[in-house]
């Protein structure tokens, strides 16, 4: 179903990204009924205010009721309640997804109340900024991020077809991979670098931190996001993120040996392949 | 002795920061004489003819003779080859200084070559940017960063005084530090921070790289620098890199023990620790 064809869908949990997530939807079809759960009255009102949300709800049985899609847009640790109160309400037609920053334990969880065969397809849409709440919604959040959608070997094709479908109308750059590929790699690329940026934020003494530049506030900068919502995301993916850090310690211990022998082309060996590296992944991103 | 009243001075090494600092200069006193040296005639010549020089010499001798001020700005490798150069020309009446990244060892090989009473004090002012070469030089590259200035117990007062207002008078903040302070400090906030960026860039792999946003990139930003530059940076500060290494792998395996037992509270107040420290110590960098 294309979101042109939408007539009602459901988001539980309006902060940013449920909120961005409504306001995108908005601007592609602005006939679309959108019910919104949230647990505080204040949220769903901002909700309404910005205009992510049609209707306001703290039970999530009427507001779930005859949508066609419903996105779990909470913190983690809540989907396995809402999943279990909306089963009996949902319609056989709904696709059920999420926005969840771990994906194995979240699609095993569904799968295990919802069945195998869906209606729950996992989706990690990976946009964010440093504010939450609805006030913060904006339709344009998602667009041009990446969306990783993982299926299982149970997923139907055709469901799996509809969640890219929707993120892709959205303008998300989507990747498929496996639950547990997802989590490896967000545990290395996303988990262990905020870890890193907090150890980092906390090493110096007041008096190194007063000479710190440019570089130090760029390699802190994830430091500074929000502590609970991090705590939720550490521990759903503890296994992945202890084998990242496993990894990087590895090759910290060996850059030490390098440094501790004084070996002067072994260290500029792996200073160039990694200017090189990032020069040719990441370019444009030099200043 | 202010920089109004220079008549000439000797800039060893044109390179961005040599370049730089010639063109900051030149702002504040037109009249100045800047004498450049450069081992490639192509930077000399590039120097020229950005403003930063007067005139280019290839050889220290004639360069420095006559000159109230000289300021090595060459890889710090180099330095020690300088002094002794120069030595038997330096006018009585001269300052040395330098723009190291490491303070320690230049400044006892300085102190070893030039006396202890002088001519030397040590500097680091902390400005650059990705770009190498004159042709890069700006005559704001200094303004609002931070210089450390480095005296020892023998460094005569009036001199510390003359380096504090030479780099206050290009728009610095300086900072006096003991030289083996210094060296920890940068150890800490920047030369720790610039290898653990590079130890980032190469652990995804290919796949992995795909899906990383906006925080990995920031993380990863330290990593483009210049690999000789860098090289010889952690070459020449070896003991304190080693001790930041060490003690940030201390707080890196009390993180995983906290991941490995699932402490949710001891884990929430890492971050909130982090995110508190870098709200409150590096404001309005949260975007």
């Amino acid at each position: 179903m294309s979101l042109g064809k939408l007539q009602r869908l459901t988001i539980i949990g309006v902060g940013l990204l449920g909120g961005s997530i409504g306001l995108a939807i908005k601007v592609r079809n602005p006939r679309v009924r959108i019910a919104g759960v949230g647990r505080r009255r204040e949220s769903l009102e901002e909700a309404l205010k910005v205009g992510a949300i049609d209707e306001a709800h703290l039970d999530a049985i009427p507001a779930v009721t005859g949508s066609d899609l419903v996105i779990l847009a909470t913190p983690v640790g809540a989907f396995e309640d809402y999943l279990r109160l909306i089963r009996p309400v949902l319609s056989p037609k709904a696709m059920v997804t999420d926005v969840g920053s771990t994906k194995a334990a979240v699609v095993h969880s569904a799968e295990r109340i919802l069945g195998k065969g869906g209606p729950f397809v996992g989706s990690h849409p990976m946009a964010g900024s440093e504010h939450k709440g609805p006030a913060y919604a904006r339709a344009d959040l998602l667009a041009s991020a990446t969306c990783i959608v993982t299926p299982t070997r149970f997923t139907p094709p055709a469901l799996v077809r509809r969640a890219v479908r929707f993120w892709r109308e959205l303008g998300m750059h989507v990747v498929r991979m496996d639950p547990a590929a997802h989590d490896r790699a967000v545990a290395t690329v996303s988990h262990l670098p905020h870890v890193l940026a907090g150890l980092l934020m906390m090493l110096p003494g007041k008096g190194q931190l007063t000479i710190s530049s440019g570089g130090f506030r760029d390699a802190t900068r994830m430091a500074a996001g929000d502590p609970e919502m991090w705590r939720d995301i550490i521990l759903t993916n503890r296994r992945a993120i202890l084998d990242a850090v496993d990894a990087f310690d590895e090759s910290l211990m060996h850059l030490r040996d390098l440094v501790q022998i004084g070996d002067a082309s072994g260290i500029e060996r792996f200073l160039t392949a990694a200017k090189n590296r990032r020069d040719r992944r990441l370019p444009g991103n030099r200043a």
